[in-house]
């Protein structure tokens, strides 16, 4: 197991509806075979249009918005609502923000995470000839645990969930805990380079097993299906 | 913002009751200011002797250990318990853990993880002359996301969480999400170089944010006190 580093790509311009996020990300960062990329969420919502106008000073709009993007609310306090989005995302608000987008707009999330990994994957490849891991990331809260957290909402050419199922630990007992959600730990990692105020959309994690580069899906891997959940 | 590297720590021999860490870890790693230490809770348990005999046979007796770790079950199914264990933290099992143990001993979490990362850091310090950030980790699922990850259950001299209330975002719209689990990030990224099986128990975070190494506590920082809970 060698080091890893995560490296934060500066300079970015700053991003609108139609914007090819491949063609940014491509004149910014020194990409390499075997890297992961990772990008935020608000990026790939703004290159992808998924704004919606409303006025902050009007919550019922706002509320409305959120209303729309959720499937099934599963708790309320306040101004806060947790529901589930019609990807299986629960987080808050549906993932719809207001903050870093222009005044007077919220941004949804991408209608397919996974799918826009993939095309910023393709991108790359095609503009730079590597082959890299994509991770679209956002902020979601936890139960239980103060402090929100970056996780992985898209993926594409690196897994999501890593199957240890069968292998042994140090001392040949066969291992209790078999899946580690990656995508997640990537996300997070690539968060600590990024900063919620200074504006670096996009990190680079340098130097991952190169046996998580493969074809995957968060959708598939990591939204866990109702029927298996204790807390839905 | 300049690049994180996340550095395996190898060569530390099999860790037993009364092992002092900090010992073992500046014999193994070529430490600096200002690195955090990563620590996984399975050494922890063990250099502190929070070994249990239990017959891995025999379910109701490793039934009865959980059971006395919880203070509360919030859910059960099949084998699998969910709770909250006395620290506040609500994972599986309480955190009684019977991989990479020796046959016939479960390992409990340590009874004050800050405690045990402040303990290790102080030794670090007197060892080496570094100061350092402490993080002491464990392994936990998720609701509505498979897989599992990292966490911090316990800190010393690096923020659990940081506080970006009344900064602003790029546009200089202030912020709505402010708290960032920067410990929780931290566990995550460690656990990305440590691999659940390759038996690398300590990793070290290189190039944190400066203003982030101060002291800390998850119990007070993450731990969400139950009646702000919307899920307990």
């Amino acid at each position: 197991m060698t080091a890893l580093s995560i490296i934060p790509v500066t300079g970015l311009p700053e991003v609108r509806p139609g914007d090819v996020l491949a063609e940014l990300i491509a004149g910014a960062a020194a990409l390499e075979d075997g890297d992961v990329v990772v990008v935020t969420q608000k990026v790939v919502s703004k290159a992808e249009g998924r704004l919606e106008p409303v006025d902050p000073d009007d919550p019922r709009g706002q509320r409305a918005i959120i209303e729309r993007e959720s499937v099934r609310v599963l708790r309320r306090r306040g101004d806060l609502v947790i529901s589930e989005t019609r990807h299986g995302f629960v987080c808050a608000n549906a993932g719809v923000d207001l903050s870093n987008v222009d005044e007077g707009y919220a941004a949804l999330l991408p209608v397919d995470p996974d799918r826009s990994a993939r095309r910023i994957r393709d991108g790359l490849r095609a503009r730079l000839g590597v082959s890299v891991g994509v991770i679209v990331s956002d902020t979601f809260g936890r139960p239980w645990r103060q402090g929100v957290v970056d996780v992985a909402i898209g993926c594409a050419g690196v897994a999501a969930v890593v199957d240890l199922r069968g292998t042994r630990d140090a001392s040949g007992r066969e291992l209790q805990v078999t899946e580690v959600a990656v995508a997640d730990e990537l996300a997070a990692a690539a968060e600590l380079v990024m900063g919620k105020a200074s504006g670096v959309p996009v990190a680079v994690v340098r130097g991952v097993d190169p046996t998580w580069l493969r074809e995957a899906s968060v959708r598939r891997e990591i939204v866990r299906p109702p029927g298996e959940d204790l807390f839905r």
